[in-house]
């Protein structure tokens, strides 16, 4: 563990880095049209770069190609994959864990990123997965009441299970609901608080005086789920090896768990990084649920689609026709190619657009056709698929049980 | 509440007077050898002296006589006293709810003091009683696991089921069993948290940045009891007042509990404070049940009791029998004359002890006497009431449920 970082306790403000990129679990801000240095982001984080040694590892083990998110660097970066890696060899069981914070009624394209990640996962490793709903902290962070914010976990667990995670594999909980059913759950919340000081979530989260307690108290919260034992129903006193696929941006948080783990009896949770989804205007900030203009909502209709697309992505065409069939698009920074190479997974036809627009031959508007083409019926079908999960779907996802 | 200091933010250790008596939740220090001057306390926290007007309108309202705990000064402050009684008078419901954090498997006789209190408020005013149990609390404060503080938890449940309980009326709970139970007590954590910033516990309980992060949450957990919605079982979906009896030391997290339940739309919690049980050396601090030298356990044998007394009870009688025949005792410091005022029910009799003793009839060997023939039976009755309760007992009282 000689090349991590993980101990930045006395280090405020660490992702604040020179080149003047912003990432911590609330804001994500890149200087650079073509968005964050994820290279950078990586030193600074302390995590490894996902090298084509790891993705040959990883075929060879489960003989299967790596996903596309892998292919393509959308998740890039790791802490221990090749644990996991190690363990699956040895036959050795872990699980998976990820989250989300319901802060809208409706979930954005982005937030199927680390989901349909985590469906792959899942179907490749045949593991369990739990999914905290972080309702709790939305209520803490946002103008948002503790029954509103359970009314928008529900309404995004709609969304998570219409992603087709299998139902006896997966467990999706509430904060504000699973913290009064299992008492494991407050024992190692306890157990973690009782190892990190207010000077350690001051470094890592930038909290500050004028926070309150329930901020400051909050990371123990998010990090109790990579301890087994706070699933009694699933792994009942084991302590198992916990993936935890996310965005970057989460990544302090586990940082902070990898520190507490060990000191607690447990394996370190191990991690797989993605990159940002971006919003509509342009790769510097992330997709945000809060700013309707800057998000292709799931409940979008396809009208609404084409013209948020058609208005509102970030072109990397020239101004003219002519200049642009003289100077060609620029991929690094075009908003309509970027969603592409995340939800368009024929590697060969990606190749070809990239080819067709860097020269001139692709317009910008064949371009955003390419898109709208492609997510119309990703779209469509989650809402068919969404509206067919019945409430008695939804309890039996939510409950806390043994899973196979 | 005009005459009310309640608000004591950017405070920071309000407890450490300009007489140099230090109290606060974890350490009471007086400097005189009487012990803490209470009216200074009452001065500096902002809570009201129970005046005879009180006592008077206490008796009128129940038909009984005070409590001796009462008409002694046992329990000498209090808050909102007289908005309970009218709540009385016009038949509105209210609950007690006191605690107390298990950090040894054996209480002291000073513990029984709140509990007895409680208990004569129980049956004069029928009301429900929830006791918390913060087996979380002695694991963030001291060198605790959660197994080892839920081992002491039990132990001490047992000892308070044995002052005498009606079963039908109280529920105890254990922080690490109930958060577990009902969600609705963690919502209401979260809801608290949402209110209180962490230069508010700086002001309140002196905490720094170097404390852990379960500490600076902790005023929560203690705090929600006092909103009736904590325990659906008992109180459905109402907003109940409630009234806590508690040795002044925990004022503190009652005040910012007072700052916070109208916010959140509840009554503020009633207080009534006790003063200190002190320890066996002397009144300079309190009884404490981790040095077994100032104690006097609700385990102790007849011999151990008459050994603590005889060796260890603070004297305020003089050198030599010649100089106490003429000089008299002190009653102010005596430890032994404090004990029988807690333990000593008939007033003609301490009446009696006092003038002697302060004249020099009463020798020390004497007054000693009368405390170890005092607390003998009341030791060896508790632990005949202790030795029966069975496990079922204890569990039908930590089960959350309807009370009467």
């Amino acid at each position: 563990m000689s090349n991590e970082q993980e101990n930045v306790v006395n280090s405020p403000q660490v992702e604040n880095g020179e080149d003047g990129d912003f990432v911590d679990p609330w804001n994500v801000v890149g200087k650079s049209d073509s968005g964050v240095d994820y290279d950078k982001l990586i030193k600074r984080f302390g995590s490894s770069k996902i090298e084509d040694d790891l993705l040959d590892r990883f075929e060879k083990i489960t003989g299967k190609q790596p996903h596309h998110f892998l292919k393509r660097g959308i998740f890039f970066s790791h802490r221990d994959m090749h644990r996991i890696l190690n363990d699956v060899e040895a036959n050795k069981p872990f699980y998976l864990y990820t989250g989300r914070g319901p802060s809208s009624s409706s979930m954005h394209i982005g937030h199927l990123i680390p989901f349909i990640f985590c469906k792959w996962l899942q179907d490749v490793f045949d593991v369990p997965l739990v999914i905290q709903m972080t309702d709790d902290e939305k209520t803490l962070w946002k103008d948002l009441s503790v029954e509103e914010a359970m009314k928008l976990c529900y309404e995004n667990v709609k969304d998570i299970i219409a992603i087709g995670f299998d139902v006896n594999k997966t467990f999706i909980f509430s904060n504000f609901e699973y913290m009064g059913q299992a008492p494991e759950y407050y024992r190692n919340v306890i157990r973690i608080q009782k190892c990190v000081t207010f000077n350690q979530v001051k470094g890592i989260f930038g909290f500050g005086d004028s926070d309150i307690i329930g901020k400051i108290a909050f990371p123990a919260i998010q990090a109790a789920p990579c301890l087994s034992t706070t699933f009694p129903a699933i792994f009942g006193e084991k302590k198992i090896s916990c993936l935890i696929p996310c965005a970057i941006d989460q990544d302090p948080y586990f940082r902070m768990t990898r520190d507490v783990a060990p000191r607690l009896g447990f394996p370190k949770p191990a991690l797989i990084h993605s990159t940002f989804f971006p919003a509509l205007q342009g790769a510097k900030t992330k997709m945000s649920a809060s700013d309707p203009n800057s998000t292709i909502y799931l409940t979008d209709t396809p009208k609404q689609l084409k013209n948020k697309i058609n208005k509102h992505a970030f072109s990397g065409g020239q101004p003219s026709v002519e200049e642009h069939r003289k100077l060609g698009g620029n991929c690094e920074v075009d908003i309509s190619f970027k969603y592409l190479t995340f939800f368009l997974e024929d590697d060969a036809k990606i190749e070809q657009i990239r080819k067709d627009y860097s020269s001139g031959a692709l317009l910008t508007g064949e371009l955003k056709k390419i898109l709208i083409d492609t997510l119309t019926p990703i779209i469509q079908q989650h809402q068919e698929r969404r509206a067919k999960i019945t409430n008695e779907e939804l309890k039996l996802f939510m409950t806390p049980r043994k899973l196979f």
